[in-house]
């Protein structure tokens, strides 16, 4: 079997395989190299046009790595600082297959649908829809503790800029374009996702190649 | 004369120079080079103990560029993404000799007071008031348009995020040490600092070089 073969298959057990109502693990991600930090803020810019390439189950794991993944195993602390480390943001994966819910500490997504989600992603911006991946990053304000206060809007915006830049500046120094947005279909991502009235939805991320 | 000298009279004139009321204009920033990116990620973590070893000039430019410099001169856009590509993130740099303002257009400091309002940015953690800097993190609401929407505070808090990450790798990247804080005391910063009602006035980052 050549290589190419045994690799797309491994990457179709991922999202497509017979377990796919359990978490799969994520390949390891590199917690070393990279385009030089101040390169990566150089080269950073918002872009909305994607080509349908298909992107790595590696590269992804990279991706949700920076995001807010673990980058001090003993003391379970995340690349991205959070108001009282309370580890607020989550991040949805969306692309043709389904849905997943990214574990930052377990490095691995737990299904949460088999619907193709970009539509409502990409709301009524439709070019963004060719992306073959979109993040979603809510703010689970139960993390912050009794829920009600008007803080946690504030703490769960501020905390999910940090891991939209984490993504920005990954999928630059990856060579993928990407872009930070606010549209989207909030409520029917809301039931799709099944979010409780708790958790604070925020924005999205369109992931792809650039174009040819 | 020697050239540790000059640098340090050089240094002196930005600070406390007969110019004083006028923008200084900072060193340029080197857009290439720097740490890794995903190594910057892996060692990125909250430091709340500094030296009051000095900053240089350089470092401090280097800072401030990584935070939200102007990364596409023909665009005038900058490192970091904000809502509708408003920019309303304002950088105040508080140290001994007073306080400034970020210009990311001109990437240069305008002087706003001379006294030194690192104990109001520390607040009731007086553990951080010995980091030589201290950079205050602020939305401009009126860069939205019309002010009074209660979607400008999340917008400017998210927008907060994007700048904070920024400064917390670009210190990474320099070897010194830093932490997003949202306690400091704002009545007084509010104050010394002239902010309007429409300036939300978010978190504030020590930054200095680690203890010995």
């Amino acid at each position: 079997m050549k290589k190419n073969m045994i690799v797309a298959l491994a990457a179709m057990t991922l999202w497509t395989g017979a377990n796919a109502q359990n978490p799969v693990k994520l390949p390891t991600a590199k917690q070393e190299g990279g385009m030089p930090l101040m390169e990566a803020l150089h080269k950073r810019h918002s872009e909305r046009t994607f080509s349908n390439k298909a992107i790595s189950d590696a590269t992804l794991s990279q991706v949700l790595w920076a995001a807010c993944g673990i980058n001090r195993k003993d003391e379970k602390r995340i690349t991205a600082p959070s108001a009282m480390n309370k580890q607020d943001i989550v991040v949805y994966v969306c692309r043709k297959e389904g849905a997943w819910k990214y574990n930052a500490q377990q490095h691995s997504l737990e299904p949460v649908c088999k619907e193709d989600l970009r539509k409502y992603v990409a709301g009524r911006q439709e070019a963004v829809a060719e992306a073959p991946i979109m993040l979603v990053l809510c703010s689970d304000h139960t993390k912050f503790g009794e829920v009600g206060s008007s803080q946690y809007d504030i703490m769960g915006a501020l905390d999910c800029g940090y891991v939209s830049q984490n993504i920005a500046l990954a999928c630059t120094s990856l060579g993928m374009n990407t872009v930070p947005r606010m549209t989207m279909d909030q409520d029917a991502l809301r039931k799709a996702l099944n979010l409780p009235s708790t958790t604070q939805l925020l924005i999205n991320h369109p992931i792809g190649y650039p174009e040819k």
